[in-house]
């Protein structure tokens, strides 16, 4: 693809380059423009049809749309605008500088600008926040032929016109219609016939993760947004939605990391940035696991009579954050998915201390053969298989109910992931090493 | 819902209840199902209608739908079926034990069965195991009205009529059409004018998760899946690549805490399963960190000596362990998206190594004044001081680069996380941190 542009490029080909262009994906035209100098991109941009131009537009990061605005004349920036989707236009306004902001509402009518101010205002993750104001609206004493006049007339400047919404005199959403029921129906239907009434639907204010849920579980294309007093006032379609459970998913990851989620990619974001996300959690965890040490030094004298015992201190604290994070993995994805509920708290613990007795057995005999033939050392391998069941009922413990709890107090339960319980089972786990060994031992 | 449901169960309105079920979500009335007894179960599903009865279906469980099967008569399962898409009777046919496949193949007709087992034999996780065969083929030299007269003639059967499919007389794939685009176009335009040449595709044989994500990156709601010869054989919706997506999550998280992906949700999974998915790993892990723990025997006379050394042990292998993490779950997660590619190696490593510096520069700092502070012991200071920048060093490279080297050699990335890296870099702290003891203080 990039040798083909290149080339005709330099052949100055500008019509072949055209062809070309309106042949490619829009997504994937983007990929183009890394590989061009910027004057370059310009021209290459400027040979692309009004809406594909507006099409590739969307696709660009933003700091190549920054880039290319910039570069616009005016008129040639009111086009694309003009062609995006409401939703789009303001995902743009958000990320723009003040500078590019003022000339983007330049271009677009008062109408327009005062919609665009309207979805400003709602709140960041809000269903309002991510809803296009263009759908289809359509009455229910309509026949499906006026249904589909009505559709050919307004449909172009819709986002999507699959989903049809029938709307009362005050604009209360009655239900939807689908354009394939209304195709597929005889000809005269009353859209009465065909409205499912009670559809799923989203509030402005809902939260975005929980609408974006909702197309996973009713396998839906497009939610309508109403407001409080049930009027229809956008609709969010299914890429965005795509878009907000990915982000939903590269945060928790990032926590469940000791990580303050970046906004960009990888390589986008500067290596100052990516220290900044970083230093805060490994400072916190860094200051935590000190209190392990202080602890350890109160056993100074256990450990300088029976120097072996330093030798099981990294193998139990290891086991232990393992066992923690296998659980609380698992509990922060059920809570994310609602598998796991709140109230579940006490069925969920009673499967883990089973798993932890069951995991447990497995790994005091694996140890207890290991020290047996390394050391044959009953009275080690009995302190030491003591303490690991001990550790490993204990984080598999946490590991369920730190989450929980913390969803219960309405923090992010995927902060309770692996760095955290593996912090807080070390010092019980040398805690309890040392005071089982100071019993069995004669230290 | 619940209370509602029982209570017209109770007072056996059985035509209230019809009317109540028909308006609810076919997503939602499973869980009706939940709360009610076997008989009472299939009492309230013969009140579906069929349509309803089939959605309901295809969003049960698969321990339910078997239940279900068992306790239906033939005709009714066959009214299940004949309502099911292919892609649906296919999974369906997946889950179920032989003797309730051998009914459900009972009630489909012989030309049916042979697309069903044409479906059945392409691989686990290719694009034919998840495609329908269910789609509207268009002729490129129809005009629109003749397209949607077809569309109106075959869409009953088609799980999407959205995008339609433009085949030559060879059933090659020759483009795609909007059903937007043909309603959205002036009368008598033919559909020559409408195509999309060089559509999104895919290949029976392709991997579903690279599939999947042709859907985000691209924005389409269905694509078309064709064979060597590009004649097209099925298309895959978007509901199927989500799940495709979202299980592919799930599993990541799952390898990137150390266990082995179960297929069942949380409480679904038995006691015995969730312990068989964890030992494994629990127990390399375990033998790994075995080792770490006999190289601390052979500096026994270092902490001997130094006994407050054995206190430095937790925080570096934790900090060791934290940075790894967070490195590594950014290049699992990185790869995994296709912003990071085998051959960025060196860009990913460098741009790690600095931010080790920044990190390791902030938690030196932090931890020398600690020191300072509590034991005002400038040569200890100093050996953990270097150590620390050491193992953040190594543990951010390695995070780095066994990922990578991981995907370069064919495995998955996700096993090189956390729990692996830790294991690793725990030896080389402890390594690193005697020798540099050894080599600073007077041992």
């Amino acid at each position: 693809m990039i040798e083909e542009v290149n080339e005709l490029f330099k052949s100055k080909s500008f019509n072949k380059l055209h062809d070309y262009l309106e042949e490619l994906n829009s997504a994937d035209i983007p990929l183009l423009f890394d590989n061009l100098e910027e004057d370059e991109c310009l021209v290459v941009y400027r040979l692309l049809s009004k809406t594909k131009a507006a099409e590739v537009f969307t696709y660009m990061e933003s700091d190549m749309q920054e880039k290319l605005i910039n570069a616009l004349t005016d008129k040639e920036l009111k086009a694309v605008i003009d062609e995006l989707f409401m939703d789009d236009t303001v995902d743009l306004i958000e990320e723009m500088p003040s500078n590019v902001v003022k000339r983007i509402l330049k271009t677009v009518n008062v109408k327009d600008r005062k919609v665009i101010n309207e979805l400003l205002n709602y709140p960041e993750d809000s269903a309002g926040s991510i809803m296009t104001t263009e759908f289809v609206d359509l009455k229910e004493k309509m026949t499906v032929e006026q249904a589909i006049e009505k559709i050919k007339k307004i449909g172009d400047d819709k986002e999507s016109i699959y989903t049809c919404y029938v709307l009362d005199d005050t604009r209360e959403l009655v239900g939807v219609v689908s354009l394939r029921d209304i195709i597929l129906s005889k000809p005269g239907t009353s859209l009465k016939e065909l409205i499912v009434q009670n559809p799923v639907t989203a509030t402005t204010l809902e939260d975005q993760e929980d609408v974006a849920k909702k197309f996973e579980k009713y396998d839906v294309t497009a939610i309508p947004v109403v407001d409080k007093e049930n009027r229809l006032v956008g609709i969010i379609t299914i890429d965005d939605a795509i878009d907000v459970l990915q982000e939903e998913v590269k945060e928790d990851f990032s926590k469940m990391a000791a990580l303050t989620p970046a906004e960009d990619s990888y390589f986008r974001t500067s290596v100052f940035a990516h220290a900044k996300n970083r230093i805060l959690w490994l400072l916190l965890l860094m200051l935590s696991s000190m209190i392990t040490g202080t602890i350890i030094t109160n056993y100074e004298n256990a450990f300088a009579s029976v120097p072996i015992l330093v030798a099981f201190i990294p193998m139990l604290m290891d086991t232990g954050g393992n066992c923690g994070s296998q659980t609380s993995t698992l509990i922060i994805r059920g809570l994310a998915k609602d598998e796991i509920r709140i109230k579940d708290f006490l069925r969920a613990w009673w499967k883990e201390a089973r798993v932890a007795i069951l995991v447990g057995f497995g790994l005091v005999v694996a140890n207890t053969i290991r020290i047996m033939i390394q050391y044959n050392n009953l009275e080690l391998a009995t302190v030491v298989g003591i303490t690991l069941m001990g550790v490993v009922f204990l984080s598999k413990s946490l590991g369920c109910i730190l989450p929980i709890a913390a969803k219960k107090i309405k923090l992010d339960p995927a902060i309770m992931a692996a760095p955290i319980i593996s912090t807080i089972v070390d010092t019980c786990a040398v805690l309890l090493f040392f005071n089982v060994a100071l019993l069995i031992m004669d230290i």
